[in-house]
């Protein structure tokens, strides 16, 4: 469910047209995944994404990567809900049949499934005349009762994040035109930064050893100002997080304060994940990084008061530039 | 899976592009439905359709009947597996927030789910420039090993259809202003045809109590003669159907012998089924249809040769004047 609940203009059509009651055993619309019953142990998670030609991707974007990016941001929504992805179902709707663009999207696709143990057991093609539409819905399992829910933060738990900040926004604006006069300086990290929009690699090997310690978590798609805030308003408290604790990737390092905190709080497409869990838990969770390989870092913490402070170094507030990610606004380039 | 391996350019398409083995207890690529384990006694069945705009469905399509035919089409798919509908997930990408279209709509979609108790648990919205898409993925259960497959036709069951034949063709046809000469005469079965269309009621009541009996199903969304097809080859049997026990939906009484044949045997968009059984439960079979108030009709039988020969009243072979509907075809009126 990347994508819904996220936006004012998308929560508003969500919420007042798509959320009828969830029936018994089965957890409904407003999470990154809906949960339904399997065994007394063990529960399926399921969630779907679109990417629409010319919205989320452009159309001479590289296919295999495509295809990879497909399944890895529905593999992200399954981590955020602390599940083991299982299998997929795709929809591709194509203007045409080109076998080379077909054949590399599938290889693409196919070797993230491979890589995620996310087996392809269904789906449908048509002809879009208007451009490529891809849907994509995973199931994965959880054990019952364990999954990680948006409204499951606690007064005092410690605010996580996996992976780094930015990179994603940084390649997304450059590509825009944006920040043009920094590109040269970013030479340097430019495949990385590419890396981070194109071929997201959401923790989906830690997630499911994080829910057995970690209270809520949801991925950060749409920017960490946005996606923290859903985890505040589901779970009815605020948070602190510290600026400069954040994880900012190393391509940030020489660039402007403004841009720095802009990619870092608002960037969105960011297939890693924030959590929260209590701090007596704090040695486990960082041995876990450890583990999984995996960058781990506290931010934060939640608070009661309402709302999410971003502090900088002296304790002064941090303005947030921006909302991240509308899927109604203008088509990204 | 409506849509999948249902004509040689999907076929193509699907069977070269993206068919590896399906891992221990599932059911992959190439039925209506996937097949995922539950509990000893239960499976989960779950298909992926899309529905897009210019290709399946006017811009200026009713939004009330396209929410209800838009969930419908999936609920077919399990009905052809012999499923009972559970849950749902919706992919809506628009180009805009029509608060109208969006509201009736979801009345229309919602209303289909309330009447088949698949309930709406997640999903996707987001913009798309290009026009409206789309995506439902649907969850059915199906009592352990009874799904019924296409595979699963055995040498001299009977042949049934539910339903009638040829009223959504007729109405699509009449649509892009072919056999105009027709119109005025059908003007008494206009709303019949119209709703056959656009608002298809596939037999979901009737389906799991028919897998207790039956081998094989299929939906007719691409046509008798296609679908059925999938089944033979799947089986690796032949069939002979007789055209003039076929349900032919009344609209297509004064018509001529070749829109007659067009419309039974290639016309598509019949959210019905059709299915094998042995001769042995022809009563029990009978029965289903008066206990769940659906037509029911023995049409012909399966056979070791192979291959669908349709025959007329004096034995003669009747032409199947053209395939069923190709996903990757020329858009739709």
């Amino acid at each position: 469910m990347h994508g819904l609940l996220n936006m004012a203009s998308e929560f508003d059509l969500i919420s007042r047209y798509f959320s009828p009651p969830a029936p018994n055993g089965f957890v409904g619309v407003g999470d990154d995944c809906a949960v339904l019953p399997l065994t007394p142990d063990k529960q399926w998670v399921t969630s779907t994404d679109l990417l629409i030609q010319d919205q989320h991707f452009a159309a001479g974007a590289d296919p295999w990567k495509l295809g990879h990016k497909a399944l890895a941001v529905n593999v992200s929504d399954l981590a955020a809900m602390g599940a083991t992805p299982q299998a997929c179902l795709l929809g591709l709707a194509l203007p045409s049949i080109d076998e080379a663009w077909v054949q590399a999207f599938r290889d693409g696709f196919l070797h993230y499934a491979h890589t995620t143990g996310c087996a392809l057991i269904g789906g449908d093609t048509t002809r879009s005349a208007a451009g490529i539409h891809i849907s994509v819905t995973v199931l994965g399992l959880v054990n019952a009762g364990r999954a990680l829910r948006r409204s499951a933060a606690q007064l005092s738990d410690d605010v996580w994040l996996t992976g780094q900040l930015g990179a994603a926004h940084l390649a997304w604006q450059l590509s825009t035109g944006r920040w043009a006069a920094h590109r040269a300086s970013l030479s340097a990290h430019w495949a990385d930064i590419q890396a981070a929009l194109h071929t997201p690699l959401p923790p989906w090997q830690l997630a499911p050893a994080l829910a057995q310690w970690a209270h809520a978590a949801i991925d950060i798609s749409d920017g960490l100002a946005q996606d923290l805030g859903h985890i505040l308003t589901n779970s009815a408290c605020g948070a602190s997080v510290y600026v400069d604790a954040l994880p900012a990737h190393p391509a940030l390092a020489g660039l402007p304060v403004e841009i720095k905190h802009e990619a870092l709080l608002s960037g969105g497409e960011v297939y890693q994940l924030c959590f929260t869990a209590p701090p007596a838990h704090r040695a486990r969770i960082n041995a876990l990084g450890e583990q999984y390989q995996t960058r781990i870092t506290r931010v934060g913490e939640i608070t009661a008061a309402d709302g999410l402070r971003i502090l900088d170094g002296s304790g002064q507030p941090v303005h947030v530039p921006r909302g991240g990610f509308d899927h109604f606004a203008e088509p990204q380039p």
